[in-house]
């Protein structure tokens, strides 16, 4: 049981793999790329001893010469301190490495960014796979090139789009994740089904129990459906200047929430199932979309026990951190509202009282 | 007077303008690309009060709000702390910057290698214009967007290959340069001419003079020319996998006699000139060109004021440091020597014999 997604970058394209253990793949995909004799499995601290080993016995066993490079676990460690760290434990690699070497990321977001950004700085760039371990991971930062680390003014700020020679997700990797990360995924898992398939949010209702207990099969199908259509989008706009931005769908109000509330306090996902309620909301108001499309989403959400209420908001100071947000550009609010599900569109000058009241319907 | 050379690299392609004065178009160039308002202007503390303050005023004239980044001039800053530092210092341009922010590189090789890195790293990569003001940066690190920064195990380790919007030279700025940089910058074109253009060492051995006075309409007609050689190499392999090692010629024993007489002894022109020396030494032994042509090429070196002896070599030595060289892959030494003035190929096998015919010729 493997599907494979094809994603389109012209000389850049590559292939994402989802399959019940895949990992143990790792080594065999390694050594069908020309001339790698040398890789790095770069995971943190929390799987290192166990996916990041066996992904690393998985490279030895093609007869390739295997460094595991383990980095403290957390969001807190994507800076250019442990970016600095891990370019020095690439370099001390013993034979000296050479643009042969492969880098292999294992584990969440935060491992494939800042794995990704090393394979992208090391000698200008090396290959790299990427085996993501998280469910958010899977579904979002496996397709799109986006690697890069944090700065003390904020997220991501400093990085390369670069693409990976391949992508090998293992679903069997889901079931040790914590129902708050499982949650993570879910959310964006909604997010692609209002943007590009309406029949997405179908498989997903009429499969809920089964995602919640990360069934195999159904992850297989759940995970592929979700990459095709990030694949698509990509494809379609590789440097994020204009569809690409359909992806913020549930990420502007979304973001806000996560801000006012803390960082960290809302799973990812929480923050944007409570996003997409809002821009649905929004969406209603302006007769972009029935209540019954609306309702519908918001079902979904709930059957994946994601939040769709968080009362107590102050609209006001939802728009003014939406504001300050970087994709706000020239002080205008762009959001990304559907006109059917499985339809988006963007529009450039959302209003305060559009927002409040996407606002009300989380009280 | 001024002279275009289209770097031709499909989408991302660009003109490499020279001419005399030409910094003071740096602003008009810059409001010349799309929604650029912003932007940092990276010069080392040698030149930041004179050519980077030039460049900023021509900014700020253009109508664009420039910020001048000053850091400490030096090879042995090209490090990732002051990377990061750089990061730091165009996250605290006011207005938060977007990826409308230009960053413009002022200054020589250091200054190109480690701003076209921050440009490529800044939110995953803004747009950069390159100022190069010796003749080493003009003729050599102009073309070909290798940007990056130095490991503690190597040089040029970290980076990426991202190739600037445009690029001005100035050939006042030459005016102001030591002897020493000067000459750095001479031995890259007589590389250039034994490489790729037999009547461009002509045009050297003519103008001597003009050039060591650096004469502005020579200097015009000799960066000019060597860009263009440049500019075709990389065009025609940009990620160098083929013929851009064609520019690794008159490096190879370069390098090593670097090393050996330990790193910053001998300006870089002056180790390739005696690479090129030796080099030219083992393609007459082994019958590729004549002993005439060789004696042309040591005739413009010469003239140029550039060693073509350096008496006392271990040619064992030599050969051991040449197979330390990261250029030197799975242990063979590689060399790029001349068929005909104009004209060179790789040899993938070289013996030590031949080396040490090289290193003799420097006696």
């Amino acid at each position: 049981m493997e599907q494979t997604i094809r994603v389109e970058l012209g000389d850049r394209s590559y292939d994402v793999r989802v399959g019940s253990g895949i990992l143990d793949s790792v080594g065999p995909a390694a050594a069908a790329l020309p001339t790698v004799r040398q890789a790095a499995v770069i995971a943190d601290s929390n799987i290192a001893s166990s996916y990041g080993k066996q992904t690393a016995d998985s490279l030895t066993a093609a007869g390739i010469d295997a460094t595991l490079i383990e980095f403290p676990t957390g969001e807190a460690n994507k800076t250019v301190a442990v970016f600095s760290d891990m370019l020095d434990a690439v370099f001390a690699i013993s034979p000296a490495i050479d643009r042969d070497l492969l880098i292999v990321a294992c584990g969440g977001g935060v491992t494939g960014d800042i794995s990704g950004y090393v394979a992208a700085s090391t000698l200008r760039g090396v290959r790299w796979l990427q085996c993501p371990t998280s469910l958010l991971a899977d579904v979002d930062a496996s397709v799109g090139g986006k690697t890069g680390i944090n700065h003390a003014t904020g997220k991501n700020l400093i990085g390369a789009f670069y693409q990976p020679s391949g992508v090998l997700i293992d679903v069997e990797t889901l079931k040790t994740l914590a129902p708050r990360e499982l949650q993570s995924g879910l959310g964006e898992c909604v997010k692609h089904a209002v943007i590009r398939d309406a029949s997405l949010l179908d498989f997903i209702a009429e499969n809920t129990t089964e995602i919640l207990a990360c069934q195999s099969d159904v992850m297989c199908d759940l995970v592929a459906r979700n990459v095709a259509i990030k694949a698509d989008v990509v494809a379609g706009d590789e440097r994020e200047t204009g569809t690409r931005a359909h992806l913020n769908y549930g990420h502007t109000v979304g973001h806000a929430i996560e801000t006012i509330a803390g960082y960290g306090t809302l799973s990812h996902g929480a923050a944007v199932s409570l996003g997409i309620i809002a821009a649905n909301a929004i969406a209603v108001d302006s007769r972009l979309i029935s209540p019954v499309d609306a309702d519908r989403v918001r079902q979904a959400l709930e059957a994946l026990k994601l939040p769709v209420t968080y009362p107590g908001l102050n609209p006001d100071e939802v728009w003014e951190v939406m504001q300050r947000d970087k994709k706000a550009r020239g002080g205008h609010v762009r959001m990304v509202l559907p006109t059917e599900i499985g339809r988006v569109e963007i529009f450039d000058n959302t209003t305060p009282q559009q927002v409040a009241r996407g606002v009300a319907a989380l009280g």
